[in-house]
This record gives C-alpha cells, sequence and structure tokens, in this order.
C-alpha cells in the first residue's frame, strides 16, 4: 500500500506536514509506504531533523505551490508542477492508492474531480465531518461545504455515500440516515429539505429513519445527517466555536475532546474513484498523522469499491 | 401600560403561565397592568393557590383554545374565541399594549398579520434568537424559523429590524450588522447569501461589517447577524443541544448559563404593527414572567415604533 502525501500544503507546512508523516511512520506496518511530494531539500532537511532516514519514504519532488488562497481551477490547471497537480498524477495513474493533503480544499476537489473523477452516478462529491455523539458512537455529517446549494436528489446521494462510509470507517453494521431539519414533522424545513424528504423515504437502498433537528445532532439516533454544504459548515463551525469556548475556559471534559479535530485529521472527499482526503489548514503534526492513518483505514477497507458499487447501475444515475 | 399574556398557550398551561404572571406582578411597578387571556375558573382557581388576589389582574375570560400541533392557519380563523384569536382582538383594539403567548409559533404569527398586520415595508416578519457574546454583550441572530426560505432583499429587512431592535433593547449604540456566511470573503456562500452580500455592502442604512462564520458567532464582532430562516433555526437549536450536553454533564460555567432560555423569555416578532412576543413551549413560571418583562421593555423603549420610523418611506418598500 503507498499512501501520498502533500508536503507543501496547509498553513505550517512544510514542518508539520513531514512531521505527521514521520509520526505516521513510527506507527504503519512496513508493508505501508509512504510517498512525500513537495520540494526534496526541504523534506530531506526537515526527516534530518526529526533524525528518520529518508530511505523509509518515497520522496517525490515537486517544484511549484498551491498556496491557500489560490483560486482552485486556475490553480490546478496553470501549476501542473504542484504538490497537488504531480499527487493526483500518481493516483490516477495508480502509482499511490490516496492522497491527503492539508492545502487548498478547492484545489484538491477539482484535481480529484479532473483526474480520478467523479464515481458515475454522483452529481457532486462531498466533503464530510464527523460527529462525537454521546452515546459514544460516532456518526457523519454530509455535505459540510463543497456544495453550498443542493438539488434534493444530490442530498439523496450524500445519503447513500454517507451510509457506505459509515459502516466501514465507523463500523456501524446498518447506519440510520437522517435529513437535518428544522422539525420533525415531514413537512417542515425549506423547499429543499421538503423535498429531499420525499425522495429519502421512497428509497428502498436508504435506512431513512426521518428528520433530525440540531438540537438532537449529538444523540446518536442518526448516525448519517444530511443536509445542504452552507447549512452543514455552519454547524460545523458552530461546534468549532463551542470547542472553542470550551477550551478558552478551562473545562475538562472528555466527551468535548472527542470535538478536537486533530483526532479525526481530515474528511475524505467522497464520490470520487480513489481515496482523496483533505485536511485542516491549521493540522498540527498529530491531525497531519491521523489523516494518514484514515487513508490507510479507506484503502484498506477498500470503502471507496464500497461506494462504487453501491452507485452502480442503481436509480441515483 | 397593559400586557396581554395567553394562559392557555404552552405546554405546561395553564400552570406555568398563571405562574409566570404572578412572579411578574411581583416586580412589575403599579402602573403596569396584567391582561389574562384564558379559561376564568381555572385562572382563579390558580392565583387562589398562588394566594394572590384576581384584582390585581384584568381577567379575559375565553372559550377555545389552539393547540400547539393545530395548523396555524386554520386554528386562528376557526377559533375567534380562542386565547390568542381575542388576544389579538384586544391588541388591534389597542386595548393591550403587547400581546405574549408560549403558545403555537405559527398561530402567534399568523394572528399577527391579520390583526396588527405587518409593517409597510416589510416582506416577512420574523422570529429572533438572542446571542451570548463571550465579551458579556447580548446579540440576536435573525430569523431563527418563520422563513425557511427567503430572498436577499428579505434578509436586508431583518438586518434593519435588528439594527434597530439591538439598540433599543439590546443596548447597543452602534449595533453592527453581519450576513452568517461559510467564509470571510463576498463571494463565498450560496445563492441567497452571495446576493444578500452586495445588498447590505451597498445599503447605507446598514452598519455591515461583513461575512460572520459561525466559529465566530459568539465573539461578539456583530451584533446582528442575519440569516435564512431555516440556517437560524439550526445554529439555535445546536446551541440548545451543546447547552443540555454541557447541563447534563454538570459543568458549572457562568457563561455557558447565559444560553438558557428561561432568561430570555423568548422572541418578539419582529416586524408587525405591534409588540407580539413568543415563549418557548416549555416554558416554566421563570421564563413566562421574563417574557412579560420583555414585553414591557418593548413597550417602554417604543421599539416597534421606531422600526416603522425607520421602514416609512425608505428604500425597503
Amino acid at each position: 500500500m503507498k499512501l501520498g502525501l502533500d508536503i507543501m500544503g496547509g498553513d505550517y507546512a512544510p514542518k508539520t506536514t513531514v512531521g505527521g508523516a514521520v509520526e505516521a511512520f513510527k506507527v504503519l506496518p512496513k508493508e505501508v509506504k509512504l510517498v512525500l511530494f513537495g520540494d526534496e531539500g526541504q523534506i530531506l532537511s526537515l526527516l534530518k531533523e526529526h533524525g528518520v532516514s529518508a530511505d523509509n519514504f518515497e520522496i517525490v519532488h515537486t517544484t511549484e505551490v498551491i498556496e491557500m488562497a489560490e483560486s482552485p481551477l486556475k490553480a490546478v490547471s496553470q501549476k501542473p508542477n504542484s504538490s497537488i497537480g504531480v499527487g493526483f498524477r500518481y493516483l490516477k495513474e495508480k502509482k499511490i492508492d490516496a492522497f491527503a493533503s492539508n492545502g487548498n480544499t478547492g484545489a484538491m476537489m477539482v484535481g480529484a474531480l479532473y483526474s480520478v473523477k467523479a464515481i458515475d452516478g454522483v452529481s457532486r462529491p462531498c466533503l464530510i465531518t464527523q460527529v462525537p455523539m454521546e452515546n459514544g458512537k460516532t456518526g457523519i455529517l454530509l455535505d459540510v461545504g463543497s456544495n453550498a446549494d443542493c438539488r434534493p436528489e444530490m442530498l439523496c446521494q450524500f445519503a447513500l455515500l454517507g451510509q457506505v462510509y459509515t459502516k466501514y470507517i465507523c463500523n456501524t453494521p446498518d447506519p440510520k440516515v437522517g435529513l437535518l431539519n428544522i422539525g420533525e414533522e415531514e413537512e417542515k424545513g425549506n423547499i429543499v429539505a421538503q423535498a429531499t424528504h420525499q425522495l429519502l423515504k421512497n428509497h428502498d437502498g436508504i435506512n431513512f429513519i426521518g428528520n433530525v433537528e440540531a438540537r438532537d445532532l449529538f444523540d446518536g439516533n442518526a448516525d448519517v445527517i444530511v443536509c445542504e454544504g452552507f447549512v452543514g459548515n455552519v454547524v460545523l463551525k458552530e461546534a468549532e466555536a463551542f470547542y472553542k469556548l470550551i477550551k478558552r475556559r478551562k473545562i475538562e471534559d472528555p466527551y468535548f475532546d472527542r470535538f478536537n479535530y486533530e483526532l479525526h485529521g481530515g474528511s475524505p472527499i467522497l464520490g470520487v474513484n480513489s481515496n482523496v482526503l483533505v485536511g485542516h489548514g491549521i493540522s498540527n503534526e498529530i491531525a497531519t498523522k491521523n489523516l494518514i492513518l484514515l487513508a490507510k483505514n479507506m484503502v484498506e477497507t477498500g470503502v471507496t469499491e464500497k461506494i462504487q458499487k453501491a452507485f452502480s447501475g442503481n436509480k441515483w444515475q
């Protein structure tokens, strides 16, 4: 297994990305090789600082960097020799099994769509966030930002993507799907939510339990919660606001510790034909290590292939 | 000053509504009279239990009740002798200066629109929630549920409504308006947010400071945060979820105590030609008392008249 990491992406790259790669290397089995995309000189020098031999990694020297604030489409097309550009070339040619970056999320999305492409039947790939449930389980919320405005069919696709992902990655045998809404009754909500409710209710392939209100988000009744990217991103960031308040107010609580983004590392881009992962821009070494471990988990479980199978020849197309 | 209270509305009515009226009576000055709409027999019996003379109140006997789950439009038109129906008749005829209920929110909205009507220039009245800022200030978020889908012009009207309300009720001399969005840059967001940003930016009457991300919701940079009712309701209920978790995990913290709905009592329906307030369905005596005190504050400050003035003859129409 070969896992690719963009060394140049992220607010504190390449220091934290090389550091995260080193931390991951320490715990990964021998048969997993990390492939580092970035400036070779900087990578070698940082590995030396860590006292870890460069022989333990495969280094692919790249000469360009896509910055965090760059326009994704332009950056990907104009910087083919960037760490993100070369990484996706390797992914497309199956020289690596997964590609992860803490860099420009939009560029990662564009790169994925242009190289490995969306899975047949998936209109718009999406990003997820993990939801720590108070009962100890972990659920997911999707989309959390890549598709601000959605059509109801897209939310149904998110439901199926999330259902397969949760089954294999969160070890939930029969995941339950909820629709984020502002009331329990099926006629509640905005136009998109109302229409989505009907589609979800009438689809045999979805284990739909109905609407979920945000006040019950952490109760664990639903394992997969679907919503438009605008509202999902707001929910994710409001949780960050509370986590920030809890830390700033020096409240110690093991449940709230699970809201620490470092633990999850990042989010896969679900719905593309390979394993693509995006970390938080502010990721440190621990977050980067966990992003790599999530990539390994995705390759091992074959979750992307399971998703391709779930979408093949079904009525989602 | 006469403040009307629907005694029959709410999950624990009439016990908690009469109890709340008694608590409010104890702190209100003599010149403020509470007018109680509901079943006279029940009201008299409950006042007796509290050991408070019925002479301290004006009781308006009503014979019908609009239940929490009833269809608002149907209920208001078919139950003219309900406590809500009669209350709005009194409000329209200026026999009371404000009308408050813990009952069916939709029926309160319909009742307000049919009796005192929307202010000229306000397309859709809305509900607010108070946002406890970590710096000690209190901001507001609107709309939080009465208008799930909004047009950009409606969000601009919310901005003006919120600006006037915050100035007079939250004692913020020059309130700053933010647009809830999923990024700081003006091109970020869904279609409604993108269009709203341009309208807010170009309106002289709005003190617009730009987009506010949910992760900065409690930082106090914006005093008025506008959004569509769907997302606002999700934000409000996610805050409830966190407050619920904090209480259940027995975390004591004075800042988080400010998220207790009892303190605010409820929300005004902003944008109608009188003072109309809606409490939480689960309201207890303390919440009901605070709802009445908010009604008094609205009458005293003349906030509704200030809003009428702000909308009169301006380009919002």
